[in-house]
């Protein structure tokens, strides 16, 4: 029996929408407001949700407590008040769209995951804009 | 990398479930409350999502300031406001049910997203009632 | 020890703003897409609020059952699945805007609640716009 | 054309996280506060979708007073206000966690829905944790 | 300027209401389901707001993270998956009624507040069923 | 009749809470990774109140889309998409904390509204936290 455990959590980050190989015009005309130079930024929502078998011992497909402590040292100690751009490791040569912030945080926890579960993340930029990504 | 991107809108109309080929008798057994002559109405919520590859060049599956333009003409600009029933072409001799608005509303999107992405629609009726529609 | 119990409730409802004693052209400079001849609609939200002191025996301000079914009675059962213009005797003669649905809702609760509580009722026409009333 | 209709529920209880046949000490290690011999509770919420054509004549996949009427019948009157290790059959020897909650709901909605279409309920043990099962 | 400043909590537990000195056809009669005798169970939701002059230092009316935790030491570690009537000593003689859990809180938090600001909880049983309380 | 209206509204912005009259240290101490001196943000999430009289002839105290538009010039349009410490004015020499960034919002919509009716302010700087301005 396959069920899916869900997990809510959330970090808080600035980020600026740009190219550093694009002309300040195109990036303007690409990415509008969201290409401000002093950032702005966002109260990112992230749902995950690991799909497995039901370990008939437990009860559990996976320990939410033990799936919230892999979220909390993997996305949220790693991404929380920081500035995507500046900050983080990924994002010197990637664009931190939503989309993109979404497969970055997907292949962190994909590699604590038991192998025959899958994942799926589920990113909130705003309460009105959100991508999800199930690996490919 | 395949993520989907999903956009939320909303729109308030008015409607009556009823055919117009039935007996009275006959539309109010089968809708009951909702069969009143002189229409209820909602607060639609709608979920919209398109799924595709990352654009690499901006990391964008679809720039969602395009989609939320999309929607505003396709949807809220033609439905806002309106009498479902009096007011829509699409109508006019069927009947307004959360499942038939989802179909109309996943056909006008349909158009004008780029056909290799996929498309789906969740429409809120009430905060406790909803439907989703993928295409067939 | 005085505490406030509130209790959620909610109804789908038509109306239309305007006035009859106005020309077409003043209804629609006022009320804009609001005045749709043919009607638009809500769902609305209710919260209603009774302050008062707690009742040493029960431990109670007012038994939640008993205020959800005098709403349900008062409120629900008048104006649920309704026209507010067409149905409803208090808007015959009144405009429907959520300022004066929340006096008309607070006055019929007011003659069911204890006279030495307090009433409050918040009613949200859309997830974005909302009203308070507590009486004059 | 298939579309999924969706209905929200809820209902409260009281549980405890244990096997009768562990320790004390292998119960308190896996399950943590969660085996509190005196029990703790929830606000479950449910979701229960329903996935099958659209009837021509109604515009209804189904009717969703009748899947509300199901669910109050199967689920809230069965669970709602119960210790579900005392109270509920289907527990006495199964540890009621949000998966096995969550088949056991699926279990008794199947039997009550129409076999062509398909079925999937979320169960939120919080607005934090939530499960999803659609058959295996 | 005195600004109120308000943080969320939550917490997951056991209760039932009833008095130990009425009998058990009186305790059914005026709590119903409530009093089931194997309990059932909530996931409370907390709003702690305390109202104060700005520090013109810090900007702050009290820092969230300092309201943060008192909330978890003083209510999160105290009340977190327990069962009111067994396990929380001011429920010994006092019917855990949403009300009186208010004013438990209430107490607790009033301890560990500056005197000269102001306090308020608002205590949600169910996301439709909450209460208010300032003091008297 | 005094009724209060009240409009939901949002802007995402970046921040850094800090003095620059202080060292790195006790900026560090006082606001900790609030201080990132790279900045991070919110989706802050805004509810402005409007108390007064209805008028008789509209049912309106005040037109929710005049409301609207006031907070899209007033608010919005200056904030959203915004450095708060780099792009606006107020924040120059005032530390952009939840508490001030309502007092500011406050006193720019206090301008625009009619002297007779009330304002308040409701600022979410998260989900979780959030701050009440009413004036002093």
């Amino acid at each position: 029996m396959k069920v899916t455990v869900s997990r809510k959590a959330h970090f808080n980050a600035a980020h600026r929408l740009f190219r550093s190989d694009w002309s300040d015009e195109k990036n303007q005309t690409v990415f509008g407001k969201c290409n401000n130079p002093n950032y702005h930024g966002h109260n990112y929502e992230l749902i995950v949700s690991v799909t497995g078998e039901i370990d008939p011992e437990t009860g559990y497909v996976m320990d939410l407590k033990v799936l919230s402590d892999i979220i909390e040292s993997e996305v949220e100690d790693y991404l929380d008040h920081k500035n995507l751009n500046l900050d983080v490791a990924e994002f010197k040569n990637l664009n931190p769209t939503a989309e993109n912030i979404s497969v970055v945080i997907w292949n962190k926890l994909r590699a604590k995951i038991k192998k025959e579960n899958q994942l799926e993340v589920i990113l909130y930029e705003t309460p009105r804009n959100f991508v999800t990504y199930k690996g490919n």
